[in-house]
């Protein structure tokens, strides 16, 4: 596929874990990656100055949300979305796929692609491959995905079929788009069944996409299933091609992805955890709104360089949460989002100083079970 | 009264209109100011970091609400307010008496304090002159404010018996106060009745404070009576002190306010409309959910150089308006705080540059009538 201004250069590895560096129109971008989510263009309770003080390079938008409300076109009359967010760094849109099969009831798969009703108003909408590129070139995100469908991943006669029908679409995918200045991932899909994988990864890497997204994990799948499934995907995939993980993302994830070659992650985790009034940690998660925090001096986590970590106590935090104030999901969202960065920023570092390993297994035995 | 790092002096004037310097423990504020409200401890969604680029001096925190949740004994054992909530400018705490009294049915006022039931649990409480002392001082603000009653501005037997009563409670004050390092402001009352709030002014001149405010206006009285009675209480309060105009923050009350000799203003407005979608501008008053912005590149103010205008259209923030986003909020908060804390710094500007009047008369002009 000819792309303009993308580009992936593997810049050291370790074992299977590399650092690399990914080039876009709008940046380049450290990998392995933590990248947050932004489903209605805006990462829930914070500003892009905020995003860009807490080091994000790259966001995650979701097609679906953005098609039904506020519409693509109307985002395009504004240029696109990094226009209409004021996000000038570069972002990923999903193909939407994922979203509508979450639909359950409210949609119906086709050969062709998806009828669904939207949440919002129960209004009729059709997805297909096509549509799907559409949508994400009038977004003008800098890589976009494919439109695929997501399997009951122990399901193997289901697992064959969508699979199937993701490698038919990711054919339309290509020949439906347009734009040069975006680069479009196909998805590996094939539950948790070695053979459809191994058979999924190795079509799609014949398709030459200048990316490959791992889909269909941690959909209530084994963490063994799931680590298995990563090793092997990521063993038929090309090297000089960057890997992401789709929908995945606690400290453990990041940790044992990386090891596996993954080099994009992204999750609503740090932010959904936040308005929870769940603070993630490297020693596991801590609920702030306990009353044992009340009298608490201490910050969340006192290694943590943050600005809540830096600023605010846990006492605050807490009184925060109790009197119902908007400033502690955005504290706690700050907070969460930084811990990702910045533990894909340290095992990036890991990598390049070739103690990954070591360091990777100092994270691990930190991990609380519970946060696994 | 001895107070230590606390000054006042007058810069420049303009008929009655004057630009000073106010020195606390906390930092110098640069009169007149607006003082945005952080009822619980925090301005509702703004980090003290987004407070500091908006430009604001000094913020006002409740003691009402701070007495009832967390309390002030636990803002104590983190320092104070300050190190509490992480601003390190001056604060103004209130008296908890203006909110005591708003409780109505909930509470019984007699000479010696008042008795309430908390808005939150319904437990019982009592504040008296020395009560609201010695919880401010455990708050730990650099101006703290003399526990009064607010009459029904129009009833003058009730306004007598008030004054009465907030003076015997000002003196109360004075004796109750330990702390030297906080300034106590008197607060003259007496409604809108011309002779009751000439004998308050001067009876609270004879006791010298550091500083005074006007309570009880904009409490339901006319726009005449309110102006009339800043203009007679100015006349009497003493140049050399700093006057400080209660629960007033309205673009219009500003440029009158400090047209007729008023130093400082707090109001929750800004950040209340923020909550309900509407926008401050030196033009009047917008609703950004109206579909009328949903297509609109326009910032909400192309002259105004906030954040949110630097960045945003109304169609973005009309989009999460939509959506229901926080950031929404935060946006229009931001914008909103700005534009009285830039309009008073300009009104300065103007008193120091000797053109005051010309520029008032041009802001006044400006304004649409709903929104005076």
């Amino acid at each position: 596929m000819d792309i303009e201004n993308f580009a992936f250069q593997v810049i050291a590895k370790q074992g299977k874990a590399r650092a690399g560096l990914l080039t876009t129109l709008h940046g380049d971008i450290e990998t392995p990656i933590f990248m947050p989510v932004g489903t209605q263009a805006t990462v829930k309770s914070l500003t892009p100055a905020q995003l860009d003080e807490i080091g994000v390079q790259i966001l995650l938008s979701n097609t679906y949300h953005l098609y039904l409300r506020p519409g693509a076109d109307l985002i395009e009359k504004f240029g696109d979305l990094h226009q209409f967010m004021k996000w000038n760094k570069p972002i990923l849109t999903d193909s939407g796929g994922f979203q509508v099969f979450s639909l359950g009831d409210l949609r119906k798969i086709d050969s062709d692609g998806v009828t669904f009703k939207s949440h919002l108003d129960g209004s009729m909408h059709r997805f297909t491959p096509e549509k799907s590129i559409s949508i994400q070139e009038k977004l003008g995100a800098d890589i976009i995905m494919a439109f695929d469908e997501c399997s009951d991943p122990e399901n193997y006669q289901y697992s064959i079929k969508a699979m199937e029908r993701t490698h038919r679409w990711a054919e339309r995918c290509i020949a439906a788009k347009q734009r040069k200045d975006q680069a479009l991932f196909g998805i590996v899909q094939g539950g948790i069944h070695a053979d459809l994988r191994e058979q999924s990864a190795v079509f799609l890497t014949s398709l030459n996409f200048p990316g490959y997204a791992i889909g269909g994990l941690s959909v209530g799948e084994s963490k063994v299933d799931m680590l298995n499934t990563i090793e092997l995907v990521n063993g038929v995939l090309p090297e000089g091609k960057p890997r992401y993980l789709m929908g995945v993302g606690t400290p453990f994830d990041l940790v044992e992805g990386i090891r596996r070659g993954v080099d994009m992650f992204d999750c609503v985790l740090p932010t959904r955890l936040a308005r929870h009034h769940a603070a993630m940690t490297l020693s596991g998660r801590m609920n702030l709104s306990k009353a044992a925090y009340k009298s608490d001096a201490l910050p969340i986590d006192d290694t943590c360089t943050c600005y809540t970590c830096q600023n605010f106590s846990r006492g605050y935090i807490r009184h925060l949460i109790n009197a119902k104030e908007i400033l502690a999901s955005t504290l706690l969202s700050i907070h969460n989002v930084f811990t990702l960065v910045k533990l894909s920023k340290d095992l990036r570092r890991h990598i390049i100083e070739q103690d990954f390993d070591e360091y990777a297994e100092l994270v691990l035995s930190n991990l609380e079970k519970e946060d696994s």
